[in-house]
């Protein structure tokens, strides 16, 4: 099953050294779900050869434009492309009326349905269940109303053991992989365990852009596989990091470290930065299994992170 | 002196074929003008190496998304490059309240001062003079209210004939580039028209997108230098010009000849045309200098025009 995340835009605020604003897709087999959607990110999605039309939700962290600017371009292809399947958008309570704004001022009705789902940030809040997912908004700590993102997997079925699937009659199959003990017709039971494994636990991955250091995030990320957070600077701008409330290289490392997350993946960087080196060396002394995203990669969520792309 | 237009973008609304959404820069000596400002704009700016703080005015057309999308993001990156000049933006009456919510949601606070002008699209206006052009709104015949920009230069000097700048007293030079006689100390009279040659004349660049076939607009663009003038579809898809307020490029060239115009710049070209020659070809066949617009080119305005980047 594949799951998996594509930074599309790495950069902060200030578009510079060839880094796009905010913007990432997270896969899940075919299914497509857009975190942020900075300026460009139509064109970066077709660079990357994902087929924008499988985007069924897109989730805005905070109105700052290099979070959202992409948006009404985005929403308007879809539309000259001829999409019908409806499409949802989860972000600020202030991001609808933008939305509508702008639609009416093009005179625009959507050949598609349009959702927009008003966030709150006071808590986390699963603001997302479908047969594959569930996504959890967590409040950030930022200038304005911020949320990040949780997508964990929902549970799969127990996995029949390969030298028993002969014992098991074909429509009994599902019932056992739901946990079910088998009944034979002799009257006998064979307990489900004997059967069958665990399901495989299911992955998680969380996206925490943008943000202040925020020890309470801990919490909500335990042991995820897979944590983006921002890391617009490094130690030395630390009062620079207060001040605009975002986060050092550092500060993510300790909430990877804290949360015993299986990966960290720094993005935000700032334009400062031509080379952003100094932030991974920087996470890197507090936590070991950290890359810098690139964009247009992909990075797998789960069993098969810790590989070449992350750790020293 | 320098006055040349910059297309920065050539595509219709559905961002393909490698062509970018509407946008261009008109410069005039090392002053800038923006008009319209897609998606990407700012980006495709910096590709072509234009100095944006230099913009002092830009110009929307109106408010389709392709026109327009990218204007809020080039607005925060001046901000957060530090502009204090005062920026002015010319556009539909809508746009001021889409400009203002965007900024109050993300609680910014620009650092220099910004006007948006409301275009009225009832008749031509003169929309801005300055010491080097003044800029009239022409109505063009599209879904949303439109204008077209005329672009022209003010009237300069009279030019002091080389042989006889040694008979005027400088401090007597500037009046004489004015237009007065010289009066000498025996109390003898030097017509003006020994001493001077007329002004160069006045070059004027007009930009007409989006719009129908406009037989209106022969009259307000009459004998320009340089007519931007959209060709989405070939005569082929009239039907789908008339229906969606566009025009072909025989209708453009049609507008060009009629006017006088020195030369024809062709944009704004329909996602389904890959290669826009046959635009240009059909063109060709009514009026004979004609380019298609390349995005990042440079095209001289005025005596330079016939080059070869025009006719057959």
């Amino acid at each position: 099953m594949r799951f998996e995340v594509i930074p599309l835009g790495t950069g902060a605020a200030l578009p510079a050294q060839g880094r796009s604003p905010s913007a990432q897709v997270v896969r899940r087999e075919e299914s497509l779900y857009l975190v942020d959607c900075g300026e460009g990110t139509q064109e970066r999605l077709r660079m990357a050869g994902l087929n924008f039309m499988r985007i069924g939700h897109v989730f805005i962290s905070h109105l700052h434009g290099d979070h959202y600017f992409g948006l009404m371009g985005l929403l308007s292809t879809m539309h000259l492309l001829g999409r019908t399947r409806e499409l949802h958008v989860h972000g600020p309570p202030a991001l609808k009326p933008i939305i509508d704004m702008q639609l009416q001022a093009s005179a625009t009705w959507l050949r598609y349905p349009l959702h927009v789902h008003p966030l709150v940030d006071d808590a986390p809040h699963e603001v997302l269940v479908d047969p594959h997912l569930t996504v959890t908004s967590l409040p950030l700590r930022h200038r304005l109303p911020t949320t990040g993102f949780l997508f964990r997997e929902r549970p799969g079925p127990r996995r029949l053991r390969a030298e028993r699937i002969a014992d098991i009659p074909h429509y009994l199959r599902t019932a056992v992989k739901n946990g079910d003990d088998l009944l034979r017709e002799d009257g006998t039971v064979i307990p489900n365990a004997e059967l069958t494994f665990d399901p495989l636990p299911p992955r998680a991955y969380a996206y925490c852009s943008d943000t202040a250091h925020h020890p309470q995030l801990v919490d909500w990320v335990r042991a995820v596989d897979l944590l983006y957070h921002e890391a617009t600077f490094t130690r030395h701008l630390a009062a620079r990091a207060r001040e605009t409330m975002h986060s050092t290289a550092a500060e993510a490392a300790v909430i990877a470290r804290d949360a015993g997350v299986g990966a960290l993946l720094l993005g935000h960087f700032s334009s400062r930065y031509k080379d952003p080196t100094p932030l991974l060396m920087e996470a890197l002394e507090v936590f070991p299994r950290v890359a810098l995203s690139e964009e247009g990669r992909s990075y797998p969520i789960g069993r098969s992170i810790v590989d070449n792309s992350f750790g020293p």
